[in-house]
């Protein structure tokens, strides 16, 4: 229920993959609070609201990137959805398996962000994610970059 | 950061008190979504969007009334409490310490259910629920009563 977040995230121009032996989540978000984050997301038929602790949250550091994903059903999705600051955000996630349990997410997003792709990977430490070589076909590293944050996408 | 509810709750006519001796919390709620729940809380200076599940909800049997109580801040707090369904809920909690570690949520509201005077205690089993022996002050156990819940006051 509750993870925390190491992440790297780059800009791809070309996928070097036939997308439909992909398995692929249709994905749809909303944001209602920016910081800390609160957000909607709908993963094919399945609802959630996340919470995201915020950074600069004083006396909570333990809870830093403390992230939680609960069950919403579709009726409380839509109804939350109603409330969205900004825009909804639409995507499809393609998951494509590295070596050492490790995934690459690639997400196709739809408008307003059409023809945007990013590929995130997860780590389980700092130095994983410090001492991962990306494949040829990633981009830019855009890791912590706002403008490629999906509450900024979806609130400016 | 989560827990499960095991409470009673009592209607209280009179309250054989000084309410000035209590440890006291100045409590504001809203909801976002009734089931499952969404609320965000103001207790005295601090902030905190509450989630419970829902007990119908498909394949979550294991998070029947699971509790997840996360920190926002007050701008967060009040930019979501422009969202909420219903009407706010205003209330004065005293705080009254029992026997074994029990204490007594005296809840005493304001408008739009001014008058209104709850009594709530929490326990660990159903077994201790079920013992408890109700002080002579306490009304009418209104456990379970929709009426009664903070959410329908909220939202009928």
């Amino acid at each position: 229920m509750e993870n925390r977040e190491i992440e790297r995230k780059w800009l791809v121009e070309k996928i070097p993959y036939d997308l439909n032996s992909l398995e692929c989540l249709d994905i749809e978000q909303a944001y209602l609070s920016a910081s800390p984050t609160v957000r909607i997301r709908k993963e094919n038929d399945e609802y959630y609201l996340t919470y995201k602790g915020a950074r600069n949250m004083e006396g909570n550091s333990d809870l830093n990137h403390s992230e939680y994903n609960l069950p919403l059903d579709r009726e409380s999705y839509e109804h939350l959805k109603g409330k969205m600051d900004g825009k909804l955000i639409m995507k499809k996630r393609y998951l494509i398996p590295l070596e050492n349990g490790l995934k690459i997410e690639l997400d196709v997003f739809r408008e307003p962000r059409q023809g945007l792709i990013l590929a995130e990977v997860e780590f389980e430490s700092e130095d994983e994610a410090h001492a991962f070589k990306a494949p040829e076909w990633f981009g830019v590293d855009v890791t912590g970059v706002k403008e490629y944050k999906n509450a900024v996408m979806a609130l400016s």
